[in-house]
C-alpha cells in the first residue's frame, strides 16, 4: 500500500527511537542505559497481589465492569489531597485518570492544536512529547535556555512574538537531561501564564523521586488563571505496567479532555486504578518510596562516581538530585549515536543518543544515561566499558 | 475560556449521549436497558482473583514492567489461533492488542483520515464511532440498507461515486440494531473490496455472544487484497473493566497502528493482558461463554416475550440472534426521545433513543433496548411499565 494512502499526519512519522531500541537492549547480555525503565526490584508486587485478589474477590463490579471517562473517583479523590504537598489546589472533579500520563500529552493536542498551531518545546525534550504534537501537525517553537535552565523571561519575548497556543515543560529532573526549573523561575512563569492566550502542560512524572536539595512547589501552584494543566503519573513510583497516570485541569478544560478520553479508549483500566488507589489510600506508598527512592540514590550516586572516574573529561555532565537520568554533551561535531553503535557492537553497552530530544534536528553531540534500571554492579561495569569507547572513538 | 480557543475539532463535540446518561440510569431504584453493559453475574471474578495473584507473585516484571506496543506476545498468539474459527488467517506479527477495541476504531481514523475525507457508516451504527470519526473531521456518507440489512450491491455504486477512504461496520449482532449480516453477502462485500481502494473497518465484539442460528464468518475471511482491519474485544466475553480489545490487519497497516498506539498510551496495561491471556489459555474461555451466552439467552427470551405480549403492535422489532440488544422502530413522527423522558420521570425505566446512532440526524422515532444487564425479573417488570409509557404516550 503507497504511503498517500494514509493520512498525512503519519507522513515521515518514524517509530519512536527509545522503543524501537528497547528491543534490541532486552538481550540479556546487554547492560542497557538506554531506556526510561523502572527497576523490576522497585515494584511492590507481594503487596499488589494481596490487593488484587482482594479487589476482585470483593469489589468484581468496580474493577471489572464500564467505568466513567473521568476516572474511578475514590482515586480522583486521593489524588487531589496527595497534590497539596506539591502546592496544587484542586477538587476531585479537576482530576482526570489517564491510561498513563502520557495520554496526557496526547490530549492536550487533541483538544487544543489545529494543524500549524505553535508548540514552545525545551531543547532538548522528552521525545515522545514530540512524536505526539507532530500528530497534530504541530509547528514547534523552541523555549531560550540560559545556565540555569529554561530562561522565563527570554520566554515571555517568544510567547509575544510567536504566539504559541501551548507550553509543553517537565520542570522536575527533566527528561532528559536531569534539571530542575528552580522555584523563583516557576513563579515567574506562573504570573506570566496569567498575562498571555496560552496553556501550559506542566509533565511532572519525576518529582517524588527525589533524593537530595529541596523540593519545588509544582508551576501550577503559581497559577492563578488556571492556564496549566498539570500531568502526574504513578508509573515511576508504583508501576508503569498498569497505566496509571493523571491530569489535573480547571473544569471548563478537564471536560474537554473527558470528551477526547471518551472517544479514545472510553476509560483507564478500572483494575489498574482500583490498585493504585488502594496502595495510596492504605499508606504503602510513602514507606515504599522512600525503599525505591533509596535504591535509585545508590545507583546515582555510583554512577556519577563512574563518569568522574573513568569518561573522558570534555563530556559535560548534568548532576541530577532526582528522577532516572544523566545528560552528557559531547564536544561539538561528535556524533553520539556513531559512539552508541560501536558501544553496542563492540561492547554490548547500551545508551541513548540525544538527537531524538531536540524538536530542532541538533544535539547530535549529546546523550541520555538511566540510572534505575542497572544494579550498581552493571553501572560500574557499563560505565567503564563505555568510557573506553568513548575514550578510543572521540 | 471561550470555545474558539479549543482545536476546531472539539467544536461542538457534546458527550457521547450513553455515557452521559449512564451516570443518571445508575441509581439503584431505576430499571436501565440504556447501556451496553455486560452482566456483572457474567465476570469470571474468582478466576481472574486466583490468575491476578498467581501473575504478580511469579511475573512481577511482566505485568508491572513497560511492554510493547505491539501488545503482550503470548496474548497476540493466543488471539491469532483463536479467530481462525472465524475463519482469520493472520500471524501473531500482525495482532496488536488495544485499550479497548473502541481504540481500533480511533487509531483507523488517526492513521487514514485526512480532514474531509468520507466515512461510510451504517445507519444507524455505533453511536462512539460517529463521534471518533467526527474528531478526525470525516465527512459521512450512509450505506444503503434493504429489508435484510446492509445491501453491498448498492453499497459498491456509492463507494465508485463517492470515494470514501473507510467503510465502517459491526455485521454481527450489530450495535445497535442487532442485526446480522448474511454470510453470501460478507462474501460479495469481501471480494468487492478487492475493486476500489478502500479499507474497511469492521468491529466485531458481540459475535461469540450467539444465543440460536449458525456461526458465519468474518468479512475479513473473504478478503484477500488485506484491506480488512478486524477489531475484536474481550469487553463483552471476559470484561470490559480491564479494557483489552485487539485489531487484526495487514503488516503495513498494522505497523502504523504500532505508530499510533506509541503516541497515546504506549501500551495496554499489561496486568489486563496478562490475565486475558491466562484466562484464555488455560481454556476457562469456553466454559465461561458457554454460562454467559445461556444467562442472556434467558434475559433474551423474557424481553422478547414481553415486548410481544405488552408492547403496542405497530413499534417493528429486530428479532436479534445474538449480541445485546433489541432495536425498536416506532411509528414515524413518534419522538423516542420524549418517551424516554417520560419513561424515567414516572415509571424510573430507561433505554436509549435511537437517534444518537444516526450519522445523517434521522431516526427520531427509534430505540435500543439492553437485555444483558438486566435480571429476567427486572426485565418482566421494566418491559411492563415501559409498555405502559408507549401505550399512553405515542
Amino acid at each position: 500500500m503507497e504511503e498517500s494512502r494514509f493520512a498525512t499526519r503519519m507522513h515521515g512519522m518514524a517509530g519512536d527511537a527509545i522503543w524501537e531500541l528497547l528491543s534490541l537492549t532486552q538481550q540479556p547480555d546487554v547492560i542497557s542505559f538506554a531506556g526510561g525503565m523502572p527497576s523490576p526490584d522497585a515494584f511492590p508486587h507481594e503487596i499488589l497481589a494481596e490487593l488484587a485478589g482482594e479487589l476482585l474477590r470483593n469489589q468484581k463490579t468496580t474493577v471489572l465492569q464500564y467505568g466513567q471517562s473521568e476516572g474511578y473517583f475514590p482515586l480522583r479523590e486521593w489524588i487531589a489531597q496527595w497534590v497539596r504537598r506539591k502546592g496544587i489546589v484542586a477538587t476531585p472533579e479537576e482530576v482526570i485518570i489517564l491510561t498513563g500520563s502520557q495520554q496526557g500529552i496526547d490530549l492536550s493536542g487533541k483538544i487544543f492544536l489545529n494543524p500549524g498551531d505553535k508548540v514552545v518545546v525545551e531543547s532538548p525534550t522528552y521525545l515522545a512529547a514530540i512524536n505526539i504534537y507532530r500528530m497534530y501537525d504541530a509547528a514547534f517553537v523552541t523555549a531560550p535556555n540560559d545556565d540555569v535552565g529554561l530562561d522565563v523571561e527570554a520566554l515571555e519575548a517568544v510567547i509575544a512574538r510567536e504566539k504559541p497556543k501551548l507550553i509543553y515543560l517537565v520542570p522536575t529532573f527533566q527528561n532528559p537531561t536531569g534539571r530542575t526549573l528552580p522555584r523563583e523561575r516557576r513563579q515567574v512563569l506562573g504570573e506570566m501564564l496569567t498575562r498571555h492566550e496560552i496553556i501550559l502542560v506542566e509533565d511532572d512524572p519525576y518529582t517524588d523521586l527525589r533524593y537530595e536539595g529541596e523540593a519545588v512547589p509544582a508551576i501550577k501552584s503559581f497559577d492563578t488563571t488556571g492556564q496549566t494543566i498539570y500531568l502526574g503519573s504513578f508509573s515511576k513510583l508504583i508501576s508503569p505496567g498498569l497505566r496509571v497516570g493523571f491530569a489535573i485541569a480547571r473544569p471548563h478544560i478537564l471536560r474537554k479532555f473527558v470528551l477526547g478520553k471518551q472517544t479514545t479508549d472510553a476509560h483507564t483500566a478500572m483494575l489498574s486504578q482500583a490498585l493504585v488507589y488502594e496502595f495510596c489510600s492504605r499508606g504503602y506508598l510513602d514507606e515504599h518510596l522512600k525503599r525505591v527512592c533509596a535504591m535509585y540514590d545508590a545507583q546515582r550516586l555510583v554512577m556519577k562516581e563512574m563518569i568522574e572516574r573513568y569518561m573522558p573529561k570534555d563530556i559535560r555532565w548534568s548532576q541530577p538530585e532526582g528522577g532516572m537520568f544523566f545528560w552528557g554533551e559531547l564536544s561539538v561535531g561528535v556524533n553520539a549515536k556513531e559512539l552508541l553503535a560501536k558501544a553496542i557492537k563492540e561492547k554490548r553497552v547500551a545508551f541513548i543518543s540525544g538527537e531524538s530530544f531536540f524538536a530542532d534536528g541538533t544535539g547530535q553531540n549529546t546523550l541520555r544515561l538511566n540510572f534505575s534500571n542497572s544494579s550498581p554492579e552493571k553501572i560500574e561495569a557499563g560505565i567503564r566499558a563505555l568510557a573506553a569507547v568513548f575514550e578510543e572513538h572521540m
